[in-house]
């Protein structure tokens, strides 16, 4: 099983993802209700640009070294064993980051939505994707136009 | 957080669930869409009686001790970072014994279908529950007729 790396991102965004790659279990396990990644995450990796999700139940439970949560809060250590659990259309956006010098990773279960919206909580982009095809994804402004290209950070 | 222990199952199979505990970590966090428990097994304890699931998905990850998986096939050691995935519909039927004489724990992903049948391999039961309510499951035998106690075990 080879580990997926890369992103779906726009390109103003895509640099920021090296370091991560997943393993899609339970798509391997031939089970198509939900997703259960395997998420490893290098020195200095994020989970994702931070976000939330409006029809999609998203958990993670860390299996290894440290990575910090970020949410609109604050930062929270999380160490294997640690779990955290995001509602759908909760709009504190979230994200993993390993801040530390060692490789950590965590597993993420996620409803596989007919239609799915994910709205970035510190850029101005939001994404939709249909049947959980991640390659058909469209991003856009969160004003609805579509993308072409980063604007500057939210303040 | 207090564990849940103790069974749905009939008088005839209850005493079999000693020694298993369970965390409901997804409805903890305000999830809807999928339940995410944390089973704890004392030594000798079992998951559940073997079964399988028609309409649910079902993926487990060992997080503590030692598991022995058991299905149709036979039997494999399931150790921390060990998972599996029990597609829905599919009539291999699964549980989990904890042989050692230590503790050991898993998480355990399952979808929350509108209605759901669980079919027991090793013995004459089945098992129908709606929107995912277990307090009215509704326990009979393999041909439909309404449980009145264990048949004989099926050779």
């Amino acid at each position: 099983m080879t580990p997926r790396t890369g992103s779906i991102y726009p390109s103003a965004y895509k640099e920021m993802m090296q370091g991560r790659s997943s393993l899609r279990l339970a798509e391997a396990g031939g089970l198509t209700q939900y997703g259960v990644n395997l998420v490893r995450l290098e020195p200095g990796a994020i989970s994702s640009v931070r976000h939330c999700h409006q029809n999609e139940d998203a958990f993670v439970w860390v299996t290894m070294g440290e990575c910090t949560l970020v949410q609109d809060g604050g930062a929270w250590a999380m160490r294997p064993g640690d779990c955290a659990a995001f509602p759908a259309g909760a709009p504190d956006g979230h994200h993993l980051v390993n801040h530390s010098d060692s490789p950590a990773a965590f597993l993420v279960v996620g409803t596989k939505a007919p239609q799915e919206t994910a709205v970035y909580s510190d850029v101005d982009m939001m994404v939709t994707i249909t049947a959980g095809d991640k390659a058909a994804a469209e991003f856009m402004y969160k004003d609805g136009m579509p993308w072409t290209g980063a604007r500057p950070a939210v303040e």
